[in-house]
């Protein structure tokens, strides 16, 4: 046994801090070997000290009192687990002004936070690690910042939200409508009574806001994310998309251009050759592209107690090495570089178009002229008939300028024989 | 720019030094704000100075003298691509007694000889790093020593050779028969004039003791793999296994057991739902398991000058921070336990049989009764009649003890109605 130790503090002990506890406990042994100090868990800040969690973590241990850990001399780390943005972030930044190291999972803090954070552990020369922050316990952000660091990134797309891609499997299987899916999900724990941070794209924003940030070293904010959530996705969009040879997926997008950098999640019609398209269920995966190393992917599960926790105690044993060789912060916030963010007008993307018109001659053609009109080509069509006199359009753009595109759609809608726009989704890869 | 300097001798400038050198020049100025200090190759060792590269290093940094880079008291780390066991061994001991950090790409090199090398580097506390000896481009080591290190990895399973991985697929997508798929091979230079290290397994390996050795912390040698190549497999199995539900892959398969660590190399008919069964071409992917993040996996090119290179230059990056904070070796060999390697003949695994008998009643009772007497069970079975008076079986049996397959297989072997065992293959996930 060492005769070195690592004093953790802890603030939060639900589902993921119950998993970081279990695994610094039950891997133990192996830790200590690897990290060459042995990891202790001095102080865990709960709300509530009664309540009955299924651990035991000693006389002591638990505390109310969050100056118990910030302002406790003998607590060398502190990792958050206790999720949301505040008061999480008020105390993770007076942690890091005591110079403590820093840990977290939290997503919604670092894309909310971040600046501050790492201008506050570069102050105090602390670490701010986040790996859990994005996609569980699949690595990506030291992947990003240390592996592939020599790259020049060319972009990076994730399928970053398990609730939704859960849901799109299961309406790609079993030929699903949107609302029975949520409520299978629901039923089954993978969506929350309010599902709107899942199922309209926010918590996928949020981790792409992390991911753009890293993957091209300049900030980018969660309000200069483009968001479009998959409520408005349906068994019939699917099933003509498996018909063009299509998955449909919601995904986090960010690309290096010329003009900008783009930063957007919304669903698409993915390839089925993409190595994301055969990624399914509660899983995620981030594929990337380097200039140098070609096309890369991290796939794993996104979220759940145990993979998040992998994902934070890895960063506590990189801590603790930092923290035993005095090297906290060796490796810092990246963002040194200003880069525009493209505007959505500005972004080129092929498109697919649903529509139900009157099925008479010239409706197509009518149609198409105007898209032709806004420089808008057309990659394939399907025409069919449906019930009465109306039929069904379906259409695939080739490369098309978003804001010539959306141009082109309120044109079309004003057509007399067009009596509906039914689906409108990106198509990537 | 950083008036820091990290000077760097390397050894070899073929393919790989090559791409190193390029990503050294080329991403130069976003390496250089990432470390805090410019990377300077100060040195190349070369066999012949007059050779045409296509690169132009500069007077006086080409030398076809290795003390030039080991005894030159301002290389700070030397960066070995020259390939081969020796001299590369020779060099990088010494480099390493000089003090010196080592970055290299050489499987042949690490799986051999790694235990001194590491030796060498705790003794004079360097580093020793060697993410490109592995899956080329793709991060693994470093994601198995840090991002999974809270884990304990249960299995790894890898397509770690491309060439190998090209031609599997080239055979199930076109019905090709190996030899054809070989020849396209080399044509297209995937595979070598002598394909064997490829196509018997050795490349692939040498990486797996290397990946063994670090998941199970425990030094796993060359000659305790079990290998065995594709070269008899044949177009017909392939289409079996496709109606079976199964591709077959060339796998590297190391798993941690109570009676000892498994490792080999063998193809196998690997479920169409897992993973790394849409993994095609010439990539790569390591399929990672571990007690708390479950099921990860890393995908992308396992070989080339640029994937390999990018690889490479991380390793520069980490070595060259770790120089200017005076911490070399934060992370060095984690091979801290002794663990058996478990025999061949006590695995467990399922085997897919394909055999050529006389058409008549009975011969399947008798090969199903052997494998009952040898305790081996069947999970399916399918009889076709073939030319004349002879017919197919094709067999797959549930989980056997491998020393009992080959026993029943021996006695099958035997049978007056059994003219040929034509195939046997591992089956997996």
């Amino acid at each position: 046994m060492s005769d070195k130790v690592i004093r953790v503090g802890m603030m939060g002990l639900g589902t993921v801090g119950r998993g970081v506890y279990r695994i610094l406990k039950e891997n133990g042994a192996g830790i200590e070997q690897k990290v060459g100090a042995r990891i202790e868990i001095k102080k865990i800040l709960v709300r509530d000290l009664e309540k009955n969690r299924g651990i035991d973590p000693g006389e002591g241990i638990l505390t109310t009192n969050i100056s118990d850990l910030i302002e406790n001399l003998g607590i060398d780390l502190v990792v958050e687990v206790m999720g949301g943005v505040e008061p999480a972030f008020e105390y993770s930044l007076r942690a890091l002004n005591q110079g403590k190291s820093l840990v977290t999972a939290n997503k919604d803090m670092i894309a909310l936070h971040g600046k501050e954070l790492f201008e506050a552990a570069e102050a105090n020369g602390s670490d701010v690690l986040f790996e859990a922050s994005v996609a569980g316990g699949i690595p990506i952000i030291r992947p990003l910042k240390e592996c592939l660091a020599a790259n020049r990134i060319q972009q990076v797309i994730g399928i970053i939200n398990g609730t939704t891609n859960y849901m799109l499997t299961r309406m790609h299987e079993e030929s699903l409508d949107f609302d029975q899916v949520l409520k299978e999900a629901q039923s089954l724990g993978y969506a929350e009574a309010d599902p709107a941070a899942d199922v309209e794209g926010y918590d996928a924003a949020r981790k792409l806001a992390i991911l753009s940030s890293i993957a091209f070293n300049t900030r980018v904010a969660l309000n200069q994310v483009y968001v479009e959530g998959i409520t408005h996705i349906t068994a019939e969009d699917i099933a003509y998309a498996n018909e063009l040879n299509y998955v449909i997926k919601l995904l986090g997008i960010t690309k290096e251009t010329d003009e900008g950098i783009e930063v957007r999640v919304h669903p698409a019609l993915l390839s089925k050759k993409h190595p994301l398209a055969s990624v399914n269920d509660v899983y995620n995966a981030i594929f990337v592209r380097g200039d140098a190393v070609g096309d890369v992917m991290f796939y794993g599960r996104g979220a759940g107690e145990m993979p998040t926790a992998s994902a934070v105690a890895a960063d506590v044993m990189s801590a603790a090495r930092n923290l035993l060789r005095n090297v906290p912060g060796m490796i810092s916030c990246t963002c040194f570089e200003v880069k525009p963010v493209k505007p959505m007008g500005s972004t080129l993307t092929n498109y697919y178009v649903r529509l139900n018109v009157a099925d008479k001659p010239g409706v197509l053609a009518g149609i198409a002229f105007i898209f032709g009109d806004n420089e808008v080509s057309l990659a394939s069509v399907i025409q069919r008939h449906t019930a009465g006199h109306s039929a069904e359009i379906v259409l695939v753009t080739h490369e098309v300028l978003e804001r010539n595109f959306q141009k082109a759609l309120e044109a079309i809608k004003e057509l007399p024989n067009v009596y509906e726009i039914t689906s409108v989704i990106r198509t990537e890869g």
